[in-house]
């Protein structure tokens, strides 16, 4: 369920998108920039930057290669969900993901708003 | 001269910020991401994220410790860009600096309008 959509669309040469989804009793909201060959996504319940992963195919392996910018090492939902996303749309992709990793359910159910979002709108990614 | 200002204030929990400036003929696009003690800055002409500084301040010196995330090395408009604002606003800063490091006059005008913008708009920083 989309809370709320606020977007300003090829306004600048520089497009950012953002949407909200009510998951698991919380709003979470999710903040994507475009870039050239990728996009950088943000998703949080609060305004921090706790991590950032960025992923991208390689011609060596059927997995996009993934690596930790910032953040704890041993958390990988940045990495995998990076990871998965560089998969399935062939592009860079950068990732902060600003949510307990405890919740591997609120995890799948981010993953899949954002494969609607991307559906939705494709051109934002 | 401000060319485009969009804004959503306070609409979610993250707020976002962008304004452009036309300065040394190009029009320059500014986007800022407010963060829990500091905020995250991105400038640039086209969708790239080149690089990623950070600087915060510490007790052991004056000057605002800062480390490149991404990017050359060699390069050191996003480290210096990032530790002077996070020595004027006393916050944790990232800086992503995609404009051609050559052109040091723009550099300084990118971070005088970055200051405008800090006085006219504190409560985006």
């Amino acid at each position: 369920m989309n809370v709320a959509e606020c977007d300003r669309g090829a306004l600048h040469t520089i497009t950012v998108h953002d949407f909200s989804a009510r998951l698991s009793e919380q709003v979470i909201h999710f903040h994507v920039m475009r870039l050239d060959g990728g996009f950088l996504l943000w998703v949080g319940t609060s305004p921090t930057l706790s991590n950032l992963a960025v992923s991208m195919n390689s011609k060596f392996d059927a997995m996009p290669i993934s690596m930790l910018l910032m953040g704890d090492q041993s958390e990988t939902a940045p990495n995998a969900l990076a990871q998965r996303l560089a998969k399935k749309t062939k592009k860079q992709v950068f990732v902060s993901y600003n949510l307990p990793v405890v919740n591997s359910n609120l995890a799948l159910q981010v993953e899949s708003r954002i494969k609607t979002e991307m559906e939705n709108h494709p051109e934002h990614f």
